[in-house]
């Protein structure tokens, strides 16, 4: 037979079991810790027509797009999970009731270069709220304190969600008159962490046009830092010169006062005026989250406010706010830098039931009140030798091995082996169970995050 | 600002957020049951490159796929989740343990004729178990037990799983002579269920060539039916005929009295010769599911065994056996049936806390506490009046709404109001926890799926 070589694209992450629970563990985190601040779940199609996922057009997002047609069909697979919610939202607005929370984790595509560390399919995991008309500051405080629960729930400790609010940028910059340039200087006031001040004022005034003074004045604004508290007050300074600044810094201190309240810890958020985030879309407030002790890998979840989500589709005005974790990058860049936990269990079973005698029924019957206790039991069924088996369940890292001989069943109970320390007991069925139970909750305890 | 449209395209299911939650429960209960028999999730992409995708090439398969160019790679659309099944263990033998068990509930395309009830985009629901050489015929048995089980975790009883050795089959047309033409023959006998046995006789003659002779006597031997112990007692009447005939009687033999040992009740599976799988790489046990009360629906769950997965990839050999659940199309009939329990919650939240005072402190606090209990619970955060604010809670079928007015707080207390009865009590946070924990219970018990 003619054989083709099997090979995964370059750019689409396909993991071995092993890594793989891990990433299982990570998704349902995110799916546990969303739901319980009453978030819908939501599954859009991977693909759409393309005119629908291209209304707002242009830029890279339409050189990277994976577009094809299909008969007589203009396809395009989505790129982000925001498009296709506002989609969703303009569809099904009469169908929903607003505020409409729904979180998402996707796959998504962009045929970008191929590079170490960057995917062409991903995963996203996005919440959003979205209002019908109007949407409470209170959610711009909310959203961050759900990636802090999550970011914990992960194992986390040392991450900065960062906080700022374009329209403190928008309206400083008019206060500059330099209103019109502001999208450009924003785009490059975001590029700040990467290039440092100097190359940032040196573009600011070459690409962009300002004066030596014009300069100067963005560079000394986005300079102000310290704690919370102290940037507020140095904003306050501005005060009174422009209207949609003033409104800015009500929302910033608004959403700094609530981040409190929501049981954020004042080291886990800090108000940075360089945080912009290039996308157009945003309006208000907007967060990026780094890992303190890992600022290489930049914004690991990134969101903001949005007035007009659905403006493509629909005339109905319809703002959000939101955050995305790239997920796939995320996990990445975790096992790259050797922070996941290999200590939790990997295996797919919790127990490898060894049936020793040539009727298997009573392996079969044990495994089966194994899992009717919830422990993940598989039944080793090949004809293999003693040693075999076992190694079977040390290569998985099965925790725990149980053997199942003709004293055992004459005496109706089974022997496990616990594979880490090589400890044998032999116990009533009840009695492994509950041993098995025990030992995986200790085993599971730990943090999927070290850091 | 011109408008596009927006729309779904056709095929593609995308579901309001309350069947959506019906559509987790059933993927959760998939992937609980499924881990519950120590197999491991996998996560293939959805892309892989076309020569790769189609090396078993030809048919009806290529017309339907979703094949495309990026620059110069050559794509394609995964279209059932076996192939890259088969790609990923030739591709990875040397990093996996045989047997390789794993689960894989995932997005497949397929370009079909749109038609009601027909999906271009759907799930696929897999597990597959994979030797190394060699595979026991315990295997046989055991994936129709956990097929069993997961039909039970939906709330099914009425149903059953049907099956066949296709070395049975492929035996009996080489004792009739019909050997070459046998793959049609199997093909034309698969249509029974739909067009009924003198149609298929029509068929065998014409189109197959068959005499009538052989027609009876495939006609009579489809027949044989009655409870599985008949069924086989009959089909010892062929043996000693044909090698392959008489090793098929014992593999399905064997099957049969395992699946007992497994747990299966005799009323849930049912030794059917008519069942064949018109696909080529089955070549033993096949299987076929089918809900009692709704026949018309087809096979929901369907498998069997091959002897060699991955042979378009790699000379080892790995045989395997598994099955498949077509979700987005079982899900899809459930609702059309109303079959799906409309009984389980299907709110994003538990719980709406209501603040009744200017600060949501109180409210933020309340609800972080609610959520320590495990309870998914919004806030709602918006300015309205207190009746659309319970408007809202029952639109989306919010179970508990708790108020927190100035007496409330004082009191340390909170009102937690039972949606569905009116009764509303003043309780602490703690007794509010526990009382819609228990509430929460009691909704969340019902059976998935209503016979």
């Amino acid at each position: 037979m003619e054989r083709i070589k099997p090979r995964t694209l370059s750019g689409f992450m396909e993991l071995l079991p092993a890594p793989q629970m891990q990433m299982e563990r990570m998704m349902e985190t995110l799916r546990k810790t969303y739901s319980l601040y009453g978030f819908s779940p939501l599954d859009t199609p991977v693909i759409e027509s393309a005119d629908v996922l291209l209304a707002k057009g242009g830029g890279e997002t339409e050189k990277q797009i994976y577009r094809f047609t299909k008969g007589d069909a203009d396809l395009a697979m989505r790129f982000d999970l925001t498009v296709p919610l506002a989609k969703y939202v303009a569809l099904h607005a009469g169908e929903l009731q607003f505020p409409f929370r729904r979180y998402q984790i996707g796959k998504v595509y962009r045929g970008e270069r191929a590079q170490r560390g960057r995917f062409r399919e991903f995963y996203q995991a996005d919440i959003d709220i979205i209002g019908d008309g109007k949407l409470d500051i209170l959610n711009e405080a909310e959203i961050p304190s759900i990636i802090y629960r999550t970011f914990r729930a992960f194992g986390l400790t040392r991450f900065q969600i960062r906080v700022n609010n374009r329209k403190i940028l928008s309206g400083f910059y008019a206060m500059e008159g330099l209103s019109e340039k502001s999208g450009d200087i924003m785009r490059t006031v975001d590029k700040l962490d990467k290039i440092g001040p100097e190359k940032v004022g040196v573009i600011l005034m070459e690409d962009c046009g300002l004066t030596e003074q014009q300069k100067d004045e963005i560079l000394r604004f986005i300079a102000i830092s310290g704690s919370n508290g102290e940037v507020l007050t140095a904003l306050e300074g501005y005060r009174g010169r422009n209207d949609l600044f003033d409104q800015g810094l009500e929302e910033l201190k608004a959403v700094t006062g609530y981040l409190t309240q929501f049981g954020v810890p004042e080291e886990n958020f800090a108000v940075d005026l360089t945080i912009a985030r290039g996308l157009d879309y945003y309006t208000g407030t907007v967060y990026e989250t780094t890992l303190l002790d890992h600022p290489e890998i930049g914004s690991v979840c990134s969101g903001g406010r949005y007035d007009n989500l659905a403006g493509y589709y629909t005339e109905r005005q319809l703002p959000g706010v939101g955050i995305s974790i790239g997920l796939t990058r995320l996990f990445y860049v975790l096992g790259e830098q050797k922070l996941l936990n290999d200590g939790l269990p990997t295996a797919p079973a919790d127990a490898l039931v060894l049936p020793m005698t040539a009727d298997p029924g009573p392996a079969i019957a044990l495994a089966t009140s194994l899992r009717e206790a919830g422990i993940r039991t598989q039944v080793y069924m090949e004809q293999k030798k003693f040693k075999q088996k076992m190694a079977y369940a040390d290569k998985l890292g099965i925790p725990y091995a149980v053997l199942l001989g003709e004293d055992e069943i004459a005496a109706g109970k089974c022997s496990v082996k616990d594979l880490s320390t090589g400890e044998q007991v032999t116990v009533t069925a009840q009695e492994a169970a509950e041993m098995i139970s025990a030992g995986m909750q200790k085993r599971n305890a730990g943090a999927l995050i070290l850091e």
